[in-house]
C-alpha cells in the first residue's frame, strides 16, 4: 500500500516524459527512500535510469516496497491532462494505479485508473565505464547542435581534445564541424583525462535530450568507442541515460 | 429577392462554422423575421438547428421568403477570407448567391459568387424530449472534459445525480471519472428533475462544441438513454444540436 | 579563389530562399561586381534571375570569376541553422564550398562543407517582352490575393484596365472577382499603357512571392497572353522571375 502526493502535477508529467522518450513501458520500484525505474529501450541500444527521492513529494507513505509495472505511454497521456494549479495524488488499489488530479482552485476531482501490468524485461544494471572526458553543456545549446547535425546525417560524432569539445556530422549533402572551446556560453565545464571520440545515433540523442528542462545543464561522459552517459536533473529527480556507440567501418 | 449586410464579416463566418462542423450542405430559410437552417448530419446520428434574427444584420431586406441551398464547405472557405474591418453583403442573383466583402478602411471590394444548389435531404423537425436534467457548463471547461475523455475512449458518459454532474470514459488504456458539484467554476447551473445518464460519441460532441465561443455558456439537456440536446449562442444566433445516444451492450 | 563575408547570416538565407522556392540546384556566377544566378525551374514554365552587388558583403574578394554549382536545397538547409548575431563566411576550397558561421557573441565557429556540383541546365537569357502594364503591389496584400484565389482555383487571372487592377479566379466551388483601384492601400502604383490580361498558375506565383520580405513592394509587369515578370528586392539583392501564362480554351 502506498500513497503519494505532488504539489505540481505537471512536474510529475515532466519526469515521466523523460522516461517515455525512450521506453513505452517500465516498472517503478517504490521504496521508502523514493522511486526508481531502470529500463532498456526496445532496440537495446540505450537505457534509462530514473530516480526521485521521497522529499520531492508533499506526501509520501509507503508501507512496504512495491513494484508497479505501467504502460508509460498511457501514463504520459493521462498526465498530459494536468492543468495549472493541480496537485497529483497516486495510490495503489488492487491491480490498478489510482491517479487523481486535485484542483487547488475548486473542488473538482479528476480520477483515472491505470492497469498495473507485467513488464517483460526490466531492472538492468548500469554499465560500469571508466569515462575519459566529461562535458557539461547547456541543454538548449546541445539541442541546437543536434539539430545542426541532423540536417546532414543520422549520426553525430563527439570528440574531446585537450581543452575543446568538437562535434562532426557528414552526409551526402555536406559536412559539419563545430568546435567549442572551454568556458564558452554553451559549454559550462570540460574535464578531459584523455582525448576521446565516439559516434552516436542522432534520433536517440534527440529523444534523450528532449525532456531536459530549458536553461539547465546536461552532463556528457565519454570514452572512446564506449557507451555515452547523458545525465541531467528534472527538479529533484535524476535522469541518467546510456547510449551505445555507433560502430562504423 | 433579398439583400442583407453584416457589420463584421467574421461574425457570419463564426455562425456558418457552427453549422459546417456537422453538415457540409444545407438550406437557409430566409424569412422576414430572420434566417433558419435545420439539417441532419450525413450519418443521421445528429442534427443542427440554427436561427438568427433579422436584428443581427445592419441591413435586412427580404421581399419574399426564399430557400437557398448551399455547399456549406465552400461557403465556409469563402468566409474564411474575411479580414478585420470588413463588412459582408449577401444577395441573390439568379442561381447564385453573391457575397461581397467591403473594407471599411479602403475602397476595395471582393466579390464571390456561390452556386445555389438543391440540397438532397432537409428540414427535419426537432425531436420532442422531456428532459430530466439540465446542465449549464462553460464552453472551455466542456472542451477540456471532452479532451480528457478522448485520451481513453471514443465515447463519453454523462451522468447527473442530485447535485452533481459526472462524466466517465473507459478504454484499454484506463478509466476516467470526473465529478463536478454544482456551482463550481466549470458548472454554472444544474437543474436535476431526475437523475439521468447516457453515453455519446466523442467526435460528434467535439465537432458540436468546437464552434462555441470561448468563455460562453453551453446548455446540456439530458434524459436517460435519449438524445442529448446541446445549445449555445453565437452573438444573436442560436445553435441547437441533438445527438443520439450510444447504445452499448 | 574567392572569399566573402556577410554581417547577418540570415540575410543570405533570405536571398537563397527566394531562389530555392523555384529551383533546387543552380550555378552562382561570382564576378568582381557581384554574384548572379539564372535558372529555369524543372518544369520549364518559370525562371529566376538573381543578382547581388559586392557592396552587400562586408568582405568581398574575388581573384578571378568563378562558377559554383550547388544543390540549393542543401545550401538552404545549412543556412537555416543561422542564428541571431552570426556572420557568414563563404570561400572555395577545392571541390567544396566552405560555409562558416561566426558568432559575434562567442568564439564558437560552425563550419560546413558543401560539394560543388555540375548543374545540368543553366544560364538562360531573360525573355524580352514589351510589357503593357506595370503594377506595384504590397507583398502582403499580394499574398492575401493569392490565398483568396487559391480557395477556388489553381489559376488566377490578372487584368488591368485604365486605372484599375483586377484579379479573378473560378472553380466548381464559386467565382471570385476583386477590383483594386489605383492608390489604394494594396496598390502603390499603376502604369497602364494598354489594358492587358493573362492567367497564371497559382502554385508558382505563391512560391515566387513567398520569399518577398513583409511590407515590401512587388512589381508585376504584364502583357496580354505573355509571360508575367515579377520582381522585388531582398535588401541589396534583386530577384526577377518570369512565369509563362496559362493558355486555357
Amino acid at each position: 500500500m502506498f500513497e503519494m502526493k505532488i504539489d505540481d502535477a505537471r512536474y510529475w508529467k515532466n519526469c515521466v516524459d523523460a522516461i517515455v522518450s525512450l521506453v513505452d513501458e517500465g516498472t517503478f520500484n517504490i521504496a521508502k527512500e523514493g522511486i526508481t525505474l531502470k529500463a532498456m529501450d526496445p532496440s537495446g541500444i540505450s537505457m534509462v535510469s530514473f530516480s526521485i527521492p521521497n522529499k520531492a513529494f508533499s506526501k509520501y507513505e509507503v508501507e512496504k516496497p512495491a513494484q508497479i509495472g505501467l504502460n508509460l505511454d498511457n501514463l504520459s497521456k493521462i498526465l498530459s491532462t494536468a492543468r495549472q494549479n493541480e496537485q497529483l495524488l497516486m495510490k495503489d488499489a488492487g491491480n490498478k494505479l489510482h491517479i487523481e488530479f486535485i484542483s487547488t482552485d475548486s473542488k473538482n476531482r479528476r480520477r483515472y485508473k491505470l492497469p498495473i501490468i507485467d513488464v517483460r524485461k526490466d531492472a538492468e544494471k548500469e554499465p560500469n565505464i571508466g569515462f575519459e572526458s566529461k562535458v557539461e553543456v547547456k541543454s538548449d545549446a546541445l539541442r541546437e547542435i543536434l539539430k545542426d547535425a541532423n540536417l546532414l546525417s543520422t549520426y553525430i560524432s563527439f570528440k574531446t581534445d585537450k581543452e575543446s569539445f568538437m562535434i562532426a556530422a557528414k552526409g551526402d549533402a555536406g559536412e559539419l564541424e563545430e568546435e567549442h572551446n572551454g568556458n564558452t556560453e554553451a559549454i559550462k565545464k570540460l574535464e578531459i583525462t584523455k582525448p576521446s571520440s565516439a559516434t552516436f545515433n542522432l534520433e536517440y540523442l534527440e529523444r534523450i535530450i528532449g525532456a531536459a528542462p530549458a536553461e539547465s545543464s546536461v552532463h556528457l561522459s565519454l570514452k572512446t568507442e564506449e557507451p555515452l552517459k547523458i545525465d541531467y536533473k528534472v527538479g529533484d529527480a535524476v535522469l541518467a541515460y546510456f547510449l551505445a556507440p555507433y560502430m562504423s567501418e
